[in-house]
């Protein structure tokens, strides 16, 4: 695989740069007979997409989608493969003109570069946050076939922004919902730490920097047994799904790496019989033991770095090599987070629906 | 895929459980031509082994590999798959009979019966840390051909034991090898570090109890241009295969979680010209940008949580969904990071061999 | 996989109805820095398209494709996905529309039915040979890839139509090229046989009727080495990609069928040194020796079934599974095979480029 | 994939060369709970192996086949990774060994060369029909699934040898069953054709040649709806396992070939009310519309070459690229047919099940 294409059975490719025709996304195994709700796509591109408030980047990307194959005229999902683009509207290749000779650092243009013998000029091709157009279209088909067969619900939130964290408990795991996550532009659901994260942004922002932060998500209502043993464990898939994202650096399930400092005694899940069968006293496991999933919630977070583009000076070398010092322009994010949440939702819908699927399979 | 096989073009499939005539693995798509060291295969199954010290598990697998297939009489590989078994020699499965009808808290005991509607008695079939014994062979194949054909060393070693952490800066990631890390039976190479792990490993297993902790991998030499830009980017690989390891929890390639505190101007790696292409002055990177390797080396952690089997009394369910007690007996680790090193390397040593072939192909 | 997408690392995904906005293909995996001549996709989109003689359907679909990604500015690809579209113009849904509810007999109806519970109204959704404008438009960049860069030239023409057969050896495999092909309407290169098959097909179209027939390709200049010895034979992934084309009811490599009546003392290819190597005298294999190219000619050839559509009545049943009679309409056309050429040089040449990067990742 | 795995969900992967230590098989995604019948596994093998008959290589291979894994105590599958290994008992490279310099014509010797760089000495390595060996276990787990979940049955047959055919419609594909087919030594249930064949195969083999043929196998029950509507049609998957089998050199599905000699209104085949559900009145679409099973009996035929080992003077070449002369000796099949027959089986059996276990996830 050439790595533009992900899923087994429900599998996704996604194509486009951030400049050229647009970007999309092609999803081959949607189950049939689904009655598409196109406008929940919208919905999902429009949480997604830059200048959707102050504290993101202002690129006017209206991100209309428009849905080629795959639905009946009454707008069931036909089983076919559903072709959805996005255009682009606000490429402005000539902002990124001048740094075509420079490795911006940290980004992708210097691996880009070695890896292909050129790239895409222009915003990092697809390497882009861009690419994520196609995911989040994809994802908020997986989300509805997740709700409408499954009674799966997927919602992630801004955990924390540079050094500002929601404290332990102030987010309920079993009852946050979309709502009370996009109530703030940060996307964090306590109002407190929302208002904090807000200020850090803008500081960041003022001073041409940036800040990263931690998204965390939960599935709740993912029933027992998804999840393969081995190489395919859920939260093998979750894991890598999550690192497919642009910027992020870190994953954990569940207790993660804080659960390293608990002793076995403190960390084991007691089960107790519940009204469907076995639940866990505590979720330390994150819904998933063995990779197979256990009937509670799905707990996972997602580490994002510090937005690359900066406003300052920074030391770099060219493409012959020779030292040189870039000070990018453009419209950029201080903060990729309150976008990151539709992405990662996206791709935790991605993963859990082509595990339900294999699943079924095994029927 | 029903998830027991993983790779691309070097391909690896696992079998076996715990019980049963033995595990191993079938290694597809080795390049050929290759002088088969096998005594270095099994001198990481010897560093994966029950036994090896005080410190782990005194259950009596000698883990002996045999080869099946894939080679000339002279020892090169053909190309042709590579089968590789170890029997299982201390197999008893009388430890568990009595527990069969108890789901232990942390185990995939419940997942598998839910998933499966029946399960392999006796030590957690493929959940069983045992599986590992294949991937461990197979990784031992991959690290020599990374070695011998494009020079990459990787170094994995015990970074933290419950609250205990090597102290930042203490190993240094471009030195340290494997003599370093195996001085020492906790497999941690900074010596006063271990030494107190090593008490706290003892101490809980005196109490019955466990601990976790976190193993940190390095690749050094790995060339620019490996990983692929979208759904394969090469620190999501890593990802799934560290999670897709028993008792993982957690992930981050190069600054991590940490890095979220960092604003951008921080956190960028400036790049400046080297003796062989740009490189770059700091690496929170980890050796990875918009997916593909930048040469630098590639950083890694992988969080293990607190071994589940506790030799003390804990609230459970039995099959029946009543509510039980149980109180596991048996040879179990206190403490899985020492083992858990060559697991970890291993499964780098597959994900970075399959992307070296996945990018030889673009050639 | 969910089955609209082909390939190891040259990634073919289709997508499209005959309804719909349009059909088209995401190609992953393209070599990067081939400067694409879209032109010469436009071209064999032209030999595929309807209406292109007086010998097949007269639908007026002009085909025009537009590709939205994965090229520079200079038109170069980047090694990124390539997106085509073509959007549908002469679709008339109203012309199946009482069809609905009856299934055409040795068409897709009834199965896709069952399959899905529903299925595209009007001309065969999926099943439709509109399906393969992706592969055409996709199989045109693997042969300037194959062209280009491994020296490969692919050529398919009608061997037979009906009961009419070109005679054996009055094409020569070594020489007959797409100008000998396409100076008839039929794509049949003896001139003597074109005229009869053209007689035989208006005949048919005359009498309401369809016929079948045969295609041959052969692709030279395919170096030693190609193909994988086991599953993944050339000649495996050749025949899997003929028997997915619609219609197609048979495949045969070298001597096929045919080659069944000679003793091995005929059949075998002797070796004789040759200028860069050994070649064979005979070339029974077809190019293919063990599943692996020998760097002979590869000759294959494909049945395709007569047209299913016909213009007079015949017993079907319809939805609620009672017998009816159908009698169908519309435009169609008579012989599929003069539009077939195109597409089973595209599966050809989609084969033998992922063959090609998957030996060049053995390197 | 390097190869030697074929299947996205019934996975089966192959191992071992004609030397060495064994040949085997490694079965994953084999749905749990089934009650394996190892009897039932070492008959297809007992009817693959060498030496079964007069009529075949006097080889001695006794082809015992030993399960490793993915069984419970009680013979259930467990659901988990079924490793199956054959031992090599009667492996003599030391009748090869002046051959290995020498390429034999239409084997894999020179390919492997070229491809590997070395290859196996001695009876060709994974080209070898030893291979099968693996195939053919894994096929028949396949086939018990098939048979006790979905009520499958599949039946092949030796329907020509050389220039001897079975007269259409001696055998009746409604009803042909192993035991007529094993009745007698060619594995033809047509007595007057079995014991001409018979003839022919002996004849061949006094003279020191070799002798070809047709296998015919039809799959009885496979309900409507499986197979994928694109790239992985099931007769596009039936090919590529047909020809994935050494020495195969045409497939076909319904009325093949043939079929192209028909008009459209003889060739359609007309529905008609069945009592669950539409059946057709012919089947010359061989059991698949449009890439899926319409319920009627899947039909295929395979064609197989001459066996390449003659005894007899050969022209040929040497490694170092020059005129030599060959004349193989040891033990060999003079016809292949008889053998080939649970080699087809099989195949058939790991695509149906591969494509029941698809659609069961569309469930």
């Amino acid at each position: 695989m050439a790595g533009s294409t992900t899923g087994v059975l429900f599998v996704v490719t996604t194509w486009g740069e951030s400049h050229g025709g647009g970007v999309g996304a092609v999803v081959d195994g949607c189950p049939p007979g689904l009655q598409l709700d196109v406008a929940a796509i919208q919905r999902q591109l429009d949480r997604r997409r830059p200048g959707q408030s102050h504290l993101v980047s202002q690129r006017k990307e209206t991100d209309v989608v428009t849905i080629l194959s795959g639905l009946a005229p009454d707008g069931r999902t036909l089983g076919t493969p559903i072709s959805m683009t996005v255009p682009n509207t606000d490429a402005r290749p000539a902002a990124y003109e001048d740094l075509d000779d420079l490795y911006r650092p940290s980004h992708a243009d210097y691996t880009y570069d070695a890896k292909y013998g050129l790239r895409a000029r222009s915003g990092g091709g697809r390497a882009s946050a861009r690419e994520t157009v196609g995911r989040v279209a994809a994802g908020a088909i997986a989300r509805q076939v997740l709700s409408e067969r499954f009674g799966v619900q997927i919602v992630g939130w801004v955990d924390s922004v540079a050094d500002i964290l929601v404290p332990h408990g102030a987010v309920d795991e079993d009852t946050v919902d979309e709502a009370a996550v996009d109530a703030h532009a940060t996307r964090c659901p306590h109002p407190d730490s929302a208002e904090q994260m807000e200020e850090a942004i803008l500081e960041a922002r003022d001073d041409g920097d940036t800040v990263g932060g931690v998204v965390r998500c939960v599935a709740r209502g993912v029933p027992v047994g998804w999840g393969e043993p081995v190489f395919d464990k859920l939260e093998a898939d979750l894991a890598k799904a999550a690192l497919s994202l642009p910027a992020s650096k870190g994953f954990t399930v569940g207790s993660g790496f804080a659960g390293t400092m608990l002793r076995g005694s403190e960390h084991n899940d007691a089960f107790v019989p519940g009204p469907h069968g076995p639940v866990t006293r505590t979720n330390h496991s994150g819904g998933i033991q063995g990779g197979i999933s256990n009937g509670m919630p799905i707990r996972i977070a997602v580490a994002f770095k510090p937005v690359a583009t900066i406003f300052s000076e920074q030391d770099t070398v060219n493409r012959a090599g020779e030292a040189a010092v870039i000070k990018p322009r453009g419209r950029h994010d201080a903060c990729v987070l309150p976008r990151a949440v539709p992405m990662v939702e996206a791709m935790v819908a991605l993963v859990l629906l082509d595990h339900a699927l294999r699943q079924a399979a095994r029927g």
